[in-house]
């Protein structure tokens, strides 16, 4: 299988090749990137150097679609709808890791992205790539929108609550904190290491452009739309989310009751991993890897559960995700290529 | 006037020390610790050579009671409680820095803190430390307990709302990040500079000693007890706290009336900064200095209130704000010695 | 084939069993542990949670010999050699990540780290682990000593002027800096987060127990023995080792004749990567992978020449290092598990 | 006294402010900046909300001359020389934290920074303001050229030896390591946070261009020109260069002589702090604080000598010096200002 990656210089285009030069089943043939198109990818990526003589190109539908069978968008929201409507045009299949194909409502993405959408035609071709939701769908997906990464954190953590509307919506509230990766390669002031390390800010608060997509998603499982609060925070790490989730739950289920729910829900998830009792999950426990990791906690003195997420927001929340999707779409085995370890210490 | 640190090689006693030499009116003439008594200072601490000659001394009553008039104890909470309580009934005035002496109730301090307490005659003649909000008491006081880091950053953050009565007590939730410097100076496995760097956690979920100190001083303003989710987590930076407060606020109250509300509340008071729309708190911006910098969100799609606030945990949240209490036990300007401009970069 | 790792819950043990997981050709079959033996490996490292089943045990050696074919000891040194020399006499095959073996003369191991060496009979059995150098050597090996991280990073740098006799030996400075994972996994004060984040320091300096290792192997290939200086540093970060390498050079050679004998040197070497030109080691190039970067400048104004090398300490400085002997003393391709990309960002 | 500071908003104009806020004896009375001219500081640095409320000016010779009597100009090298030429010429004191006039030859200043100078006119007035080398010079100065960092780390450490003339020249090695913050505000990619955290590298080996500065000073003290081989390195942290010295020394001194040696010469030197065997300088021993920490260590087995410094490269390296010249040249008490106790933990 032959799988090309528009915008590899990125830091998620950057991760699935990582990821995609060690599948056992799929060949990276054809990579491209607007800036440094003609150089070889280790003059731009040293890491790569000795690893891969790949070129980058500028992206050309006839050359994508003869070197390829199946591509990944890496670009930027907002860019990458274009290219994705071309490849989906010409019949092939996307993973996009944009944001663009995320949101069902073309209005949301206006209000949200702040930008038209110039192929809203195709939203509602785009199956949302959380492969513990819609794994049938993503089989027979010709277009796959991938989460972002505090959606997967978040949605993975509440999904067995939402399904079985359990949780009191007016009570959520969801505090999440990342790593620096996640806001990308490109430098800037807040970012710049002198600022950033040795700090601890949160940003976009109540206002982040991942609400919609989250509150779309568990409002679908919920059976019902609702909103809920949502703050990010930069953490001075590298890679990692985790997300601090506060809710209510409507019947009188017990602490038992609910990690069996947990349990029932996740079973036979590789990549979801339910913590037992007073463990809570880390960053660095799924660093580098596809893993997922989920704790619940009981508040008994208000009556709150508090449910403990965690990610590493280039793989589980882009990369490693978007492989999964691929192997779902071609018919792999769904952990193919995202067997490795958490890289810890 | 001639103070004492007693425990002065631990981060909080370490940091008293740092700000008490840059004090115009005041001296330390007696620090001690248990485990280097005999050495000088310079030798445990290298960072202090050329600067001061003081020797550690072990604790002694007489030798205390000589040297110096008033008394810092930054001795961990268990062990502090036993030495107060001598300097107390010595007539000496202090400020501990310890748990010991921040609960009411002598239960809580059982039920929290996992240990009797071994001099609660005193708990009724502590003050608690917080000078914007019990400025004339610690003037008059004796002993004052000073407050723990987390609640200096929450209830400075929830003052103004708690003592007008306007926040739902049932919907506050707060989700705090700590540096690691508030864990202390003895190593650990959490701690180890390999496990705690890149990596992202949280710990005591819901059962954090410091929630019934929050409880207590918050429920003290709002006329009434409440409880509340307290989840801490740690940062792998070396100092800085911040907090992010969930709360629904009773009446229908504009964002402009709240900001407002807090800008009386606090009129006049030189640590607690108020930051502008739109800018939030960052932890650097009060690195190393007592300042407190608070902001409010609304979240107009929930109703929901978002209070921000980011203290340095050795200073505002331990070293610094006992100086202030001492300032006042002293009769001295309020901000006498803690005037340092933020370090930053 | 079947591999066990006695040591397991250390750093380099850890580190063995996350890239062996991943090796295509072996199972790892036993691991051991002195503190945790009995209890499963996920609880002691919840990062191998879902991965592995893996069950602790205390070592015996008739369990260790009925349960895999080839060990590798990750035992601090002192406490390695005698269960290497179990394992030896029993004719298994071992890797040994300690210094047990390393130095060939019993009286330096006596003098630099500071005890008698009880097994000194093995000692001109075991072969020293660079494949570089001694690749056909460790296909023969019984025991193979693994070298230190600062020696591989510093033989690899310095080798090819070394074996053409071209160092000048009392020009020769060696100045290093290693991430923190290198002094294992004990806490300590030197590495608890407050004192090692934001600070940088060298230490045991010209003295540190690497130096006779390092002045063994370039000597032998400089076919005379010769000291030079070396030391060491400590930088806030997890993983990676620098070296920085001052020289002058016997013969008159230009830069490009000495580029080319580096090339010949290591052509066809997997993991040694000259980088070109104007272009410099980082260790985040290397990370988590088994590849060490060279970099050649020359110093016109002084006639020196300068090479950089970096590795990550825990894979090509330790495990990945041990693996690579491993594939050659099992007639396995050399690289086999040892393919992954450096992980960066 | 009134002071004013010539770009204000970078790294080295920000903690000139920072240290002269709690400056007793001067104020800073107009701050000049180009890019935020007419707004507020605290607009721009927020840390110094509530403490300042000075607004930043264009450059304006009248408005400088009539509002200060002495100028910090903290511009970038190349853009001072022309407004430092301004202050001169209008009888204005001046210390100049740029490389503009600290290299005496106008030819090196065209090699090193690649630009023509266009004030020589005034090198041969400017002094160098390292006080411990030139306090008598300097207080008599209309000019100062503040040191580099780096600069100011080696020659401190090097001083006593090249003074006494006992360093051999040709085996001089400078191996120094720095903080982020040395590279100043302006976001780029190699300082962007995950490409720089975790992360260790050397740049512009050998060609650093504080290399003509040191030799330059080191030459005039040794009374002959020499050359010697330098290599700065990135630290994943904010502050702090710790220098790493390799050398041989001219006459057969034993370890005491020159520690004597070292000791004589800094007699009295309240900011240079001689540490004792066996303790070495840690970057965070200095942080925030005006100290230079050196240590000597011998290398019996090669017979050389080690010489470490470090310093705070915002402070002793840029903003504390020049106020300590400042200090100098307005006959004010030497250490005014710079006694606060660096900050650590």
């Amino acid at each position: 299988m032959r799988v090309g990656i528009i915008g590899v210089t990125g830091y998620t285009g950057n991760e699935l090749l990582r990821l995609l030069l060690a599948h056992p089943e799929v060949k990276v043939t054809y990579v491209t990137s607007h800036s440094f198109a003609g150089q070889s990818l280790d003059q731009v990526h040293p890491h790569f150097r000795g690893i891969t003589d790949l070129k980058l190109s500028s992206f050309s539908l006839d050359e994508a679609a003869e070197k390829a069978d199946l591509f990944f968008s890496a670009l930027p929201h907002g860019q990458s709808m274009d290219i994705v409507s071309q490849l989906y045009t010409a019949g092939l299949k996307v993973v996009d890791l944009s944001a663009d194909f995320r949101l069902t409502e073309e209005n949301l993405y206006r209000e949200w992205y702040g930008r038209e959408h110039t192929a809203s035609h195709l939203l509602e071709k785009a199956v949302y790539g959380l492969p513990e939701l819609y794994r049938k769908e993503i089989k027979e997906a010709v277009l796959v929108a991938n989460p972002g990464c505090y959606p997967t954190s978040v949605i993975l953590g509440l999904a067995p609550l939402a399904a079985r509307k359990l949780l009191e919506p007016g009570t959520l509230v969801v505090d999440s904190k990342s790593g620096t990766s996640g806001a990308g390669k490109v430098p800037n002031q807040g970012l710049h290491f002198p600022e950033c390390a040795e700090n601890f800010r949160a940003y976009k608060v109540a206002r982040h452009q991942h609400t919609p997509e989250m509150e779309q998603e568990l409002g679908k499982l919920f059976g019902q739309e609702f909103n809920f609060t949502f703050v990010p925070h930069l953490v001075p790490m590298i890679r990692g989310i985790l997300s601090t989730m506060y809710l209510k739950i409507k019947d009188n289920l017990s602490y038992e009751e609910i990690v069996n729910l947990y349990r029932e829900f996740y079973d036979g998830e590789k990549f979801v991993r339910l913590l037992p009792p007073s463990m809570f999950p880390e960053t660095r426990n799924v660093y580098g890897s596809n893993y997922c990791d989920v704790a619940l906690q009981w508040d008994q003195r208000t009556g709150r559960l508090i449910v403990l997420s965690a990610i590493d927001n280039l793989v589980k929340g882009a990369a490693g995700q978007a492989i999964q999707n691929m192997n779902l779409m071609l018919g792999l085995p769904e952990e193919a290529g995202l067997e490795a370890v958490p890289l810890r210490p």
